[in-house]
C-alpha cells in the first residue's frame, strides 16, 4: 500500500518536472555563435556590444551573415577553424554576428548583403576604411581572403584616438 | 618506419583539427534562450522579430532581463518549468529576450528597468495597454503573478485589426 502511494508519488513529481518538448521533437538550443566560433563571448546586440567596447577599450568586429548562404558558409567553415582568427578575436576583440540589418546605416556602407564583415573602433567610429577585395562589395571576404581578413584585424586593433 | 610514419601524420591530423580553446578553459557556447525556454526559437534582434511577428501574423513577447538580477532569474525558474507558458510562446508567439535595451523607446513606455515584459502586435504596435499588478513598474512581474501573465498573453493572442 505504502509502495502503491510512492510509485503514485514518483509519477507525479516525475510528470510536474517535465520539461516542455515541442511537438516536432526536442531541439538543440540555439547558440550565440551560430557556428563562427563556440568559444567567443559574443554580444547580442549592436547596443550591448558598442558598449562593451567602448568599457574594454577594444574593436568590435560586426559580422553579417545568414545560414541559408552558402558564401556565408564557406566563409563559416575556414573562420571557425582558423585558431589565430579565434583566438584573437576572444582576446582582443569584441565579437558581434547578426543574421539581421539593424537600423544603424553606418554598418552598411556600401549597401546591405552577406557575409559583410565591419570593424568599429572603441571610439564608435564605424572604420569603413578596413575593406576587403571586392570593389562592388567592399566589406565582403572569400574563404581565399583570410589572410587579407587577418591583416585587416591588424588594422583594427590600431585603435584611433582613444578617449580619456 | 611505416608505423612511426602513420603516427606522426596522425598527430599532425589531430593538431590541425584541434579546435580553439581559451586559455581559462573550454566555455559553454551561449545559447539564444538564456535559461528562458531552451526550446523555443527566440530571435537574436528586435528588427528580426518584427519581421517574423509580421510574416507569421503572431503576437512577440520581448523579455528584459538581466543574469545578475536576482528578481530576473526568480521568474525565469517559473518561467521557464511552466510548460502551458513555454508551449503557448512555442506555438503562438514570437518570442524576443535582451540583456539590452534597444534604440526604440516605444519598448520603455515607463521607463528601463529589469524584468520587463511587453507584448507587441503583429501590426508592429506595442501593446503598452497589457501590463502587470505595479503601477509603479507596469510591465514587470513576480513569481507569483505568473497566472495573470498567462491572462495576458491570452490578451495579446487577440490581436489588433490585422492586415489584410
Amino acid at each position: 500500500m505504502i509502495k502503491a502511494a510512492l510509485s503514485v508519488l514518483l509519477v507525479l513529481v516525475a510528470m510536474s518536472s517535465a520539461k516542455y518538448i515541442p511537438k516536432s521533437g526536442k531541439r538543440i538550443p540555439q547558440t550565440l555563435s551560430r557556428g563562427w566560433g563556440d568559444q567567443l563571448i559574443w554580444a547580442q546586440t549592436y547596443e550591448e556590444a558598442l558598449y562593451w567596447a567602448r568599457s574594454r577599450n577594444k574593436p568590435l568586429m560586426v559580422l553579417f551573415h545568414l545560414e541559408d548562404c552558402p558564401h556565408s558558409l564557406e566563409l563559416r567553415k575556414v573562420f571557425s577553424e582558423d585558431n589565430g582568427i579565434q583566438r584573437m578575436l576572444d582576446e582582443e576583440f569584441i565579437v558581434l554576428n547578426l543574421m539581421y540589418e539593424t537600423t544603424d546605416k553606418h554598418l552598411s556602407p556600401d549597401g546591405q548583403y552577406v557575409p559583410r564583415i565591419i570593424f568599429v573602433d572603441p571610439t564608435m567610429t564605424v572604420r569603413a576604411d578596413i575593406v576587403g577585395r571586392y570593389s562592388n562589395r567592399m566589406y565582403a571576404y572569400e574563404p581565399l581572403d583570410i589572410k587579407l581578413f587577418k591583416s585587416n584585424m591588424e588594422k583594427a586593433k590600431k585603435l584611433l584616438k582613444s578617449e580619456l
